[in-house]
């Protein structure tokens, strides 16, 4: 070689190197292609984020989201009960589409909602497993919320609010199945030999969301048949080469029998909260309702997870390289009720205070603590190119000393200050851990609720 | 040519002489080829059929069967001003689902009124231009009658009670168009160089229909647009090779641009009644309501048709080789009206009386006569080889003798009859014509009302 | 006496004699005075009117306007599976009124159709057993259709309709007893010995109705129990003496226990149709459905008494004294139905040949002929002084020959003629009556159908 | 005197000194007899109950409950373009009846919740403004609960489930206007001369609730127009004398004009919280929503006061010698909303630890502090025969000290303690007052939140 041409290869290794992957490769429709996508900045820095469950199911508001299901599959007798005592007979889930009334559906509120929570994303439910679309679909002809019911576009409505506020990302959830669409019980019966359903419906529709409404996630769902018969490959090669959003979008693992082992971020299952690291970048999908996503009214405030525990998954989510996804179900004329803005605006103030720990940071080399329950760590680069590290505490021990086990580290530098509480805090390393003498705070000037983070500073390099 | 081949080939010409044109070969699709298949020899003889127009639009029941349209399209004011006075702002068509309720369908019931109005075939609407369909579509999820409204298959229904009776035939409408499908209206943007609607839907449909109710006729319609988007001839040609109604099929010239020039028989346009033979076989199709197919409430009595008019339509549209097909517009409700009920069953008497001069008839050689006006002609075969003439009047002469100028070849032999009426009928031929003396039959005991056939027998062959 | 004292007498008496007696006397509230009241002679006149069936039973149109008693007290099986399978559970009467619409309620048109049958005065329902009022009632808050349902006073509405016509007069029906108001079970709970219902509701209503719509009918119904709990009387005299139309107002017999005793005219029963001459002034209410007054869906064609059992009704009412009432049922949605109008309006067609036979005739010495059956007389006043007969036969004898077997008085003046039918007809007196000869009348040019009159003059007192 | 005489005459004094007034004495209908019935003891023991403001206006839940007023009378913009926007034209308020579902109503739940609250009693809302009564009224005839909406005997329902748990008194409120009743508006156009309206409707009602449920309160509102219109003394003497809660039953001074004037206890006007004692038993009626009693969806949290507030505002009222009257306007499907069952439960929460200091207290001479604020004070008499002093603090002083300016009382036998928490308070008698030095209690073991209770026992007697 030349040495013109030796320059030439470094220059041009060096530049494809800067060079996004797909200027000059293109995604190939197969797992292993797709796998080797990076993932894009923007997700893992956010680390908290709101899913709106919201559809038909939100108008019996009964049981959960799978109301459909339940009622025609299942033939829950709670279900079947519930629309034989309130409903004529012969009445059809379709038939509750004219009360998906949708009235006080504000969409710049509940932006300010979820910024008001401190949540850097949403996911918001553009079609659930019973069909009905959230927006004017070109494949469900007087079968979605512009047709029928809200007669309003709900997810491009959201998108404009949404898009005004300042760093909070779009994303949308759409289930690939739906359990009583006559095409894709056709596909069934021929044991998914045909793709009637995916050809005409499923695939249609996805391209058509993305194309419009320009989600930075694709949360997709519903994938009890495998990914051969949705052709998901084909799908997220196209999002990753050549969508409108192949540079921001992210997805999820629900695609066909591919969870805990494909896509931008697993789900591997609802609530899962697995309590150490994860080989990938996943995401704790939970529920404030303890049972169900979409909203019901059969209920009382019990099945309201407190913030409290709200405050604690989210800390364990988090250290354990998590981000959590936390859903809440709005009503069937378009409100989100008092208790989850109250929820929501508390996990707000805890942010508030004890953000820095969350947003941006990475796991530490414990996730928890080795000696006092209940306390989880976090990491950040400081602009010293130091590790600033962060203990989360959910309890505030009552004799006046935090140990933590896992910091052994601690040098003459070190400094450690109570986030949200300007005075310094005092410490004593030892053997047993770095511990922390807590101060006496009165209870109306802690500076939080729920969960006190102490931030560690200089920790020696191991 | 040996004798052998000879008589091979004689016995296989006879043979195929006498076989059905589908065994041996198939209809191409084009028309040309499609334009050879014989008419099925039942659709001539039963000359009188009900057509049956029934969707969302009888739950408003205003205007017409087009209510959507002029609604939402041409903006009728008198239409949207009943929107305005009736309905919560944002009401869309789909919100009259619900109401379509039709708890008082008793297809037996209408089968019996059917058969008593002496009809032979049905048309009922399977789908209008509305898009809703009357049975539970694979590609209508939920904008059908069995996921909304009825909750009931209503095509299903009548085909079954249809055939319960002797000798009626079960017809299907359908519409090619779908005015506001989205599929449709991309297709139209793109200038109908896409043809995502008729692919995923109105094709799909057809064959469906076909094969589930296995209809005796396919009464297209809706055909604003021309055949290649539709490729009518490629469905058509199926029809007649291979649906399982291939034999006994028929259907009309509605599909797309090829009206009056294509298919089993002419409808040219609605109210079709040309007043001389024509050189196909057609149809009148025509509703008893002055100006609406559908059901609607905002009229009176005067939209109705009397019955002497009817009669006269009937005897018009027979005389000059045309089927015809009367329409009613049940309820939102199921309910056949009474004042449609009187109207059928009117007829229903009148062709008691003068049926013979209906069924099975052909064309004279004159259709209405050269002197006497509102007087028409019909022949048949009679047993001894011969052909009766039949003379309808719709007028019962004041002056006691009822002259028909184009009858001029009785013979000593011929006899003339009243329809319904025992005594001989004296008459005298003439070079002006047949001169009837008409009996003096007190009211009280006149065969029928509305119209009188006269019966001629051994007329001289001309 | 002086001749001064005597000549006022005598003036005194002729004033008196023309004053009417209500100026100097007054009924006194009980039957015995009440019954001394002479009938406005306006009502002995009209002979035909039409009875409006309207109210919230219109809405589930099922069974009967005892839709409700039929339900909730009978438990009528068919009503109360209807409600089974079309409605919730729970659902109840009240509920109705919300789809009690009347969105085509035309009082004008129904005016029209009212003036073209003939008819002279109307009976409205302003208040059925149901206890829903069709005006504001200021007794019954929200249970009328201005406050729920129409939200209009359909009993104003079309008293101004009618009003606008000439020589029709206005009157309404009123039931006393409500079958389910509290406050009747409470009385009926007690006996009867407490009177909270009529003093807090009927009565109240009942003088309301009167100086509000001034209706020269007050007909009332629903008096199962006495009139003494009533207080019947009490009203009446009112009505008599110091409503707004004591001049005018007629009354019926169904006030408590008096029916076919006392009251302006008798009804005794439903379609009663004595078949011979009565003591007092009568009415014949019927309806033309077979067994409802309010409109029903649940029927077809049979239910609907055809017209020639109309005017035979009408004939044979009217022979013996009687008015004819006679009732239609319109839709909740404001609407005379086409066979109800058609009807009509044949009996209009009727009457504008026949009605010189009909209005402001008085009962014959006979009333039907005592030899040819369906054959009735009415008989009127001529400008000579003398008396004019007309013979209605609702056959016309296939023989020629008309036999008047009650007629034995013809003079050498007398002439008979057919209404409608210009010719004079030839007649033969004779022991065995008066013999007519029919006319040879080609069916076309009949005068009118179902029924013919033939006027005879100048015969001979008896 | 002789001596018998004199001992009769002394244990017939003792005797009636041990009788209740009303044996021997009876009230009469004017308010100076009427204000000398001695307060049953129950009510100023209990401190603390809950409103409840139930009914239609629960359905639109848009503004507030007098939701009819603003529409149709103050044509309130927001409300009318709401029902413009939501609503056919021509809807009316009768017309929600059929929305008012209550299908989730449990009153057992709901008294499990009231229970939790530590609410001693409740009144429910029986009938408001509008006029519907929440129970089967014999004077509201297809407009009350039973008859339309929930189908149900709202009223009936919850006084049995509150009669279930021990020492909760069941009271209603009644609204004697009703604004649009006709026969309210015909009285009041009658400048009050008539009184249709209080003779035929609101005063039958008051008997048959009183009658019917047995209320222990009678809440009475809508008193626009002054009592003799209503005759308010005389239903009151009735109550206090004949009616079978006499001797429990409490009322208020809202019966004509009355206000702050007459009545068991006064409210004055809504919201009433004077800061100072009164002269007479009072009581606050608020309510959670800052802006209205019924239910609203057209809000969101920042409507429903914070709990601190709520603790606050009960502090005051009963260290001020009131009854807290803490209103809750559940949905119209007859659930009490989570956020207002979390309120209620924080309120158990904290009366669980801090009870003592509020049931059955007197206002001490004191009732706030004289140099600290927002400390309040109450007292109550000890087993030992002495009077115990509660400070109720709703601020946790952060320098330390706690000091009682009005406290300057204190023997070396007075204890401080700290309701909630087991160790002894040190403080210090000073001329500034009692100066409590408060304890390092560490957050998450804080007896309570909200306010705290620090209990004095021993102060020497002033």
């Amino acid at each position: 070689m030349d040495t013109q041409l030796r320059v030439f290869v470094v220059v041009f290794g060096v530049l494809v190197g800067y060079m996004p992957f797909s200027i000059f490769c293109r995604y190939e429709p197969n797992w292993d292609s797709l796998d080797k996508r990076p993932l894009p900045g923007w997700y893992d820095e956010v680390k908290f984020g709101i899913f709106i469950t919201w559809g038909l199911y939100s108008v019996p508001g009964f049981g959960s989201e799978w109301f459909l299901y339940n009622w025609q599959y299942k033939k829950d007798k709670a279900v079947v009960d519930f629309m034989k005592k309130n409903y004529p007979p012969g009445f059809t889930y379709a038939d509750f589409a004219a009360q998906f009334t949708a009235e006080f559906y504000d969409p710049d509120q509940w932006a300010d909602i979820i910024e008001a929570s401190g949540a850097k994303y949403i996911v918001l439910v553009s079609k659930h497993l019973d069909g009905f679309t959230n927006w004017p679909s070109n494949v469900s002809f007087n079968w979605n919320s512009m047709d029928v019911g809200p007669k309003r576009d709900l997810v491009g409505e959201l998108a404009t609010a949404i898009r005004k506020k300042k760093d909070i990302h779009f994303g949308l959830y759409h289930a690939l199945v739906e359990w009583f669409n006559p095409l894709y019980l056709k596909d069934k019966e021929n044991n998914f030999k045909t793709r009637y359903f995916p050809v005409d419906k499923t695939i249609p529709e996805l391209y058509e969301l993305v194309n419009t409404y320009k989600p930075d996630i694709v949360w997709s769902d519903g994938d009890s048949t495998s990914w051969p018969y949705w052709r998901s490959p084909d799908f997220i090669a196209w999002l990753y080469n050549d969508s409108p959003v192949k540079d921001t979008v992210v997805t999820n693992d629900r695609w066909g029998g591919v969870m805990c082992q494909h896509g931008d971020f697993w789900t591997c299952h609802d609530r899962f909260n697995p309590g150490h690291l994860m080989p990938h970048k996943w995401e704790n999908c939970m529920t404030i309702d303890i049972g169900s996503w979409g909203y019901r009214r059969d209920t009382n405030l019990n099945i309201f997870l407190p913030i409290e525990v709200l405050i604690t998954t989210m800390v364990e989510t988090i250290s354990c390289g998590g981000n959590l996804l936390l859903n809440i179900g709005p009503t069937h004329d378009g409100r989100i009720i008092p208790i989850f803005e109250e929820r929501l605006r508390q996990i707000g103030q805890w942010l508030k205070v004890n953000g820095e720990a969350i947003y941006g940071t990475k796991p530490w080399s414990h996730q928890n603590d080795t000696v006092t329950k209940h306390l989880w760590y976090t990491s950040k680069k400081n602009s010293a190119g130091g590790v600033d590290v962060y203990a989360i505490t959910l309890d505030w021990p009552t004799n006046g000393v935090l140990q933590l086990g896992a910091v052994t580290t601690a040098t003459p530098q070190t400094q450690v200050t109570l986030l949200g509480y300007s005075n310094p805090i005092k410490y004593k390393q030892d053997t047993k851990g770095l511990l922390i003498a807590l101060p006496f705070i009165p209870i109306t000037i802690m500076p939080c609720q729920w969960g006190w983070t102490f931030k560690m500073t200089n920790l020696k390099r191991i």
